[in-house]
């Protein structure tokens, strides 16, 4: 069956008492609480043949996309990395090199965040390399930044660059832009966020979905990473292609113009690409101001 | 390479701060401290073709012992399940409603031990049915129980009964032992549980070797299930067969002996099966006062 709709499946049988559980499926991480505190908890897997191909990449690329894209949802909150737990199933055979390979390459990034892994389950089995990685996250003094607090006439913007993510093995080798977020929510009242990995124009969806909002993209504002730009299509590349782990995110107009002057993030460029509309639409706006809907339309694993 | 020498890799590695993670690797959950509370988390896997067989068993099995393997963990540290995610990745044509039905073995559970489904990921590859889920749970009134707290002249009692659980499919049917668990803890001063997956002599090796004692087992007193006691082997069967998910625990002799007078735990049964000496040796003692070695040995998955 198709994932998507599954996961609507499930989230429309997902009914919890907001005392318990203010963010239940839906956004890059749940928030469950716990005492008198919020935590944070997302789930993600990497299979070999989707997310990594273990022969060409590596068991090291293999452990250490399975911490990043996970970070990569602490970043999407605003949150700050608290610790992580995995399961491994191991094909028969598998080296012992390799096992700790990839094992160094989570760690590498755990480390790195202050995500100390801390438990989960290994196993062997007939079939190929399969990694899920939980992470569990505290809210930033300003609380999470969630999908759904976009409000019309936020500016959107982005970090880095999209496109080509995929064939060049950024996805493999990027930074989760944990930092980068709790300086952005920190400073500059976001309204929402999101990590870009299914593709910019599928992401912006979620926002828009979530929020009950629509949005104006400008084509010519979008950046391409330069390892898209030599594609013909190389706009479609970059609203496209996912797996990119850059930060979309919402504010209000001032607070965006403070931040493009401030350039707070050293070399990590924010961009503005466009405003939030009443609406459903997703416009992408050209150049000489002829106006398209914007498909939301990226890169699957399963198609 | 061999799961437990990963294992055994992977803790030797595992150095935390104590402030931050009092308990890592090597316990069923990992505690975690979020601001002044402690927080449990595990993660289990269930592959198929090792831990289920789809075909034979159905997607609904496969969901439900995703959950109840884990709900085992929050029973083995005497604790209260708080939330649950999860990552599945799907076989490709796995059908709509075979993704339901796991689903509602997961929730099945989960509904039933108020564990909310709160978050995870679906994904779709050319391998075969992978769950993994991670559980959180919170300590209850007396602390979590750990494995390394068992002294010498404690009991060491188990619940219910021992063997055969694969043979007859009862790993797939077992309901946890998350209520008894709490009862035995909140009333009887345990010193140390473990829930029994890998085999009775393996689990209480666990159990001796993090606490750095030994134990006598009285070979008549284990309690053989009625589907193992066909066998020939029937007692091999109960210490080795690995699955029961049971507890194991121990506690001083006088709080045994007020536990198994007062049979709290309704239709589940508790029997003292030996006492925690000092040493490292477990043996097991035969009814006619032979002492043999009890070799932990059991059922493992990669054997």
């Amino acid at each position: 069956m198709k994932e998507a709709s599954f996961i609507e499946y499930i989230r429309s049988r997902s009914v919890f008492d907001p005392a318990i559980v203010p963010v239940g499926p839906g956004d890059d991480m749940a928030v469950v609480r716990c005492g008198d505190q919020d935590l944070l908890i997302a789930a993600d897997q990497v299979l070999d043949g989707v997310h990594f191909r273990l022969a060409e990449h590596g068991a090291r690329a293999a452990g250490r996309k399975a911490m990043a894209r996970n970070l990569s949802d602490v970043a999407a909150m605003a949150c700050e990395p608290l610790a992580a737990v995995a399961t491994v199933a191991l094909p028969r055979g598998f080296s012992e090199a390799d096992a700790k390979e990839m094992y160094a390459g989570m760690r590498e990034l755990g480390d790195a965040f202050t995500c100390p892994l801390v438990g989960g389950d290994v196993g062997t089995w007939d079939g190929a390399l399969a990694i899920s990685l939980t992470i569990l996250a505290r809210p930033g003094p300003g609380g999470a930044v969630l999908r759904s607090g976009a409000r019309v006439a936020d500016a959107v913007c982005v970090t880095g660059a999209f496109g080509a993510a995929w064939r060049t093995q950024r996805h493999l080798t990027f930074t989760p832009r944990v930092a980068e977020a709790r300086i952005l929510a920190g400073q500059y009242g976001l309204h929402s966020m999101i990590d870009v990995s299914d593709g910019l124009s599928i992401d912006l969806g979620h926002v828009c979905e979530a929020s009950g909002v629509g949005a104006d993209i400008q084509a010519e504002a979008v950046p391409v990473h330069p390892d898209a730009l030599k594609r013909p299509d190389a706009l479609a590349a970059a609203l496209g292609d996912g797996e990119d782990y850059e930060l979309l995110f919402t504010l209000p107009q001032d607070q965006a113009e403070r931040l493009l002057a401030d350039r707070p993030l050293g070399e990590v460029p924010v961009t503005r690409i466009g405003t939030i509309v009443a609406g459903a639409a997703h416009t992408l706006v050209l150049a000489d101001g002829r106006r398209q809907e914007l498909v939301a339309r990226g890169w699957q694993h399963d198609t």
